[in-house]
């Protein structure tokens, strides 16, 4: 039998405390709906007295089929100079509707004495009429006790306290935060031993966030210490450092640790829920993060890639398809033929491992890759690369000639840039110009005008990130420069690189690959 | 007393390993130095015999004062079919000269059957062989247990007899590895125990990789059950998830649990050491990084904010100063103010620590660095501002106009680049017009050109290194660019710093900051 836990996301309330994450009421519940079919047990849904959206949410989100998860509103215990059932923020929380309703109470006596400016007492009976209060109104009322490691440290008495008369009022899960996330795993496991011998009895679950590195095993370790609900966020978003990261936890504890979290046909689709989360947030997914980043099972060299292909086990702690996740062979210097032959079925072209074309594939990239090229993160110009070789492909455009001017006078703040570009399309010639924000977008403005005519899905073409490096650092600007360009249209994102002598000419490069790349991708 | 607990940079070996990462010896020598002076115990620097460049490394690496800094070279017990004084990859080892040789040898027995092709007897004699043998050239060696985790699992007797064995042979050195990076800490927990009770008795080390999100805790739990010797690298680059990340162990540990790693002092120089390793390699540090990130200790505004500043550890874990990281709600006078203080006195200049100006440069650093500059790897350009504000700076030239083009026909095989710069010096133009390999090369030359009857000391300056960076990515060609220029002249390396929406101008200012500095450092 396994043990349960259960899975308590608060991305939609704590995740959005991460600067840079502003969320519309729309967002919040796509990111319901994706989170209840995922199957976690509770989602904080946000604060309905801190702003009207989040009201507004829980309005809207009575409307959604959320399966057998728990829609939780969060708030404060009442206020020291107001009854319960006078204060508005209290009423708030009973309007939004919830099955649930997590309210925080202060369980460190500095926050008590200096924060709220109460005393210790009066803070204990504003716990203890909240909680009694709601129950009457909600399922299951959640007590979160702030900062309850550091309280326990400063005074362990009035910690134990706090949490005693919360599970006198009723409380349903006792939940223990590190709200400043400087508690380390060894002070959890013993906090979690002295709760338990101190005589409470409740449910109880933990909140910690990542300040230490040690989040994720923080929220472990409380489980193996008899937690039995976690707070966390879709891929750690939260404040500061973020919070404990599910995408890491979920695995950990069903993969690794035999316990029940959400079932193990649903935790194939974490990549998928970690993706779509940090798209709706607009906040990218680290390549390397454990589990659902893109590097996350990636192999470099050739007899390395053979042997993973051949025995997973001996390079991968897990299956990658576990978590929704894919095996990736970097094709880097090392490149093998193995390597080639697992992208190409990849890309859904069968070839035999004899076929001499291979060798000829590997031969280009080793000296591309002399000349600077790099594949790993340029997997769109990879892909051109082999089915140039395997497929051939359409000749969509010839260059004529291209120009970049880039002037400045003593008087400008910044200088302007012009490109004009000439091209060659069924024996039609496009002759364009534009202005940019700097040079390589002048350029990339140019060519689009060139080629839009055409090929009009061209216009969904973003690039979205741009690096440059000198590839042999002897020469100084007379040296070989590498261009990177991450692009992106409403699907997916795609890497191409290029490499010349000439920055403009490298980035040149790049762009026609992704370009090119979008055009393949959809079957121009 | 506290425990001393060796930190052991790889960096250099395991962290280039991180997808997108490629590091010129150049980049090497730097980091080596930086590392040197923060004062991590040992350097892994490369693997002499995997490629030349490394090879090179190490050449270069014996003219570099690396104080108390060990340097490691790395590599694998001999092989199977070969005498260990006969192995070309063990030789290299040698060669390469370093007071320490780490090599690797396998633990887990199906690594040693599939991957190795060879039998467990067979393993045992080539980890004992190779230690022996390295034993006599140099004065340490490490002797790293790869796959140690997941063999101790799948066959404990053999994996304890591979560190018997090499402990018999005489290694100084025993470091359990977490190759893949699965082992959570309470099997890392068992398992040192385990070690420890079948009697061996050398000094211990771990070796953890991040893949289960636990890399940073799972080092220190080694630490809490005996090892003594860290490995990680900085900002936990490496592949697939990363290695452990030495920027959480070292405070974690000196901070927070009372071990000795590298001085109170040098852990101040955390994030600055944190962004240079990342300036170098081309990777940013991500934001909420703990305790090195930009967020780290960012406090949403309001009456938390004023908390903060009254009652500081009653939101924040650590003073972010410990590290040398900056709450970031306000403008940190204090921090700012003692480390320009501490720069200009480096620069041989007296100021009382009450002087106005100081307020004004760090205002106008903050505003720069607002707007996408960062001065830890163009000290070069930091200092001329430092100056600029404490002395003034000799107005060198005027600037009227330079433009460039870069052209090319589609009979070209690149585009060729042409610039052309007018300025003013003491009343008199110069104009002035310069092919180049690119554009910034041939801006360089043509301004060069320019200044060079004055100023003939700039033909000592050579550009050495390039580096373009999209400040803020959302808006890919049309973002904020960063260019870093590394140059050089008979005697020393310096860095300046350009930002602009234009590639050109951002390069350009690099480019004069550059010569700038050359002509100040030259007294003229």
């Amino acid at each position: 039998m396994e043990k349960k836990v259960l899975i308590y996301d608060t991305t939609l309330r704590d995740g959005t405390q991460a600067e840079g994450i502003t969320v519309s009421v729309e967002d919040k519940l796509r990111i319901a709906e994706k989170l209840a079919d995922f199957g976690v047990h509770y989602i904080e849904g946000g604060w309905p007295s801190s702003n009207p959206k989040d009201m507004e949410f829980f309005q809207e989100a009575k409307k959604l089929n959320l399966k057998n998860t728990k829609l939780t509103a969060f708030g404060m215990a009442r206020r020291a100079s107001l009854k319960v059932e006078n204060d508005p923020q209290i009423q708030d929380l009973i309007k939004a509707e919830t099955p649930a309703i997590t309210i925080f109470g202060k369980s460190w006596d500095l926050h008590v004495t200096e924060a709220l400016k109460t005393t210790l007492e009066k803070n204990l009976e504003m716990i203890y009429d909240s909680i009694l209060y709601l129950k009457k109104y909600t399922d299951e009322v959640i007590f979160d006790a702030e900062h309850f490691f550091d309280g326990y440290k400063a005074n362990p008495e009035y910690a134990i306290k706090v949490l005693k008369v919360a599970e006198e009022a009723g409380a349903d899960f006792l939940v223990l935060c590190d709200t400043n996330g400087g508690t380390l795993p060894n002070e959890v496991e013993n906090i979690f031993k002295a709760v338990k011998e101190a005589g409470i009895k409740s449910k109880l679950g933990i909140h910690a966030h990542n300040d230490s590195d040690t989040a994720v095993w923080n929220s472990i370790v409380a489980v193996l210490n008899g937690a039995v609900q976690v707070h966390g966020t879709i891929n750690g978003f939260g404040e500061r450092c973020g919070n404990a990261n599910l995408c890491s936890i979920i695995p950990n504890l069903s993969l690794k640790l035999g316990y029940e979290t959400v079932t193990r046909e649903n935790i194939k689709k974490l990549k998928e829920v970690s993706n779509f989360v940090a798209d709706i947030v607009n906040m990218p997914v680290p390549k390397n993060m454990p589990y659902v980043g893109d590097s996350a099972f990636a192999h470099k060299g050739g007899v390395h890639a053979s042997a993973v292909l051949k025995t997973p086990r001996s390079y991968e702690h897990i299956l990658p398809e576990e978590v929704g996740n894919k095996r990736k062979i970097l094709v880097s210097d090392l490149a093998g033929k193995s390597n080639i032959i697992y992208k190409a079925r990849e890309l859904g072209i069968e070839i035999d491992e004899k076929d001499e074309r291979i060798a000829k594939i590997v031969q280009e990239i080793k000296r591309l890759e002399n000349e600077g090229y790099h594949f790993e993160a340029a997997e769109a110009s990879l892909e051109i690369l082999i089915r140039k070789h395997l497929e051939g492909i359409k000749n969509y455009f010839d260059l004529d000639a291209y120009r970049v001017l880039i002037a400045r006078r003593y008087t400008d703040k910044s200088p302007i840039s012009e490109a004009t570009v000439r091209i060659k399309i069924d024996n039609d010639y496009e002759h364009t110009a534009s202005l940019g924000n700097g040079p390589v977008n002048a350029l990339d403005r140019a060519l689009k005008k060139a080629l839009i005519n055409k090929y009009p899905s061209l216009a969904e073409v973003e690039l979205i990130d741009y690096k440059v490096r000198i590839v042999n650092e002897t020469g100084g600007t007379a040296a070989k420069i590498r261009v990177l360009i991450e692009s992106r249209d409403k699907e997916k994102k795609w890497g191409t690189v290029g490499v010349s002598d000439n920055i403009i000419e490298a980035s040149w490069q790049a762009v026609v690959d992704s370009l090119i790349y979008k055009l393949i991708k959809d079957g121009v």
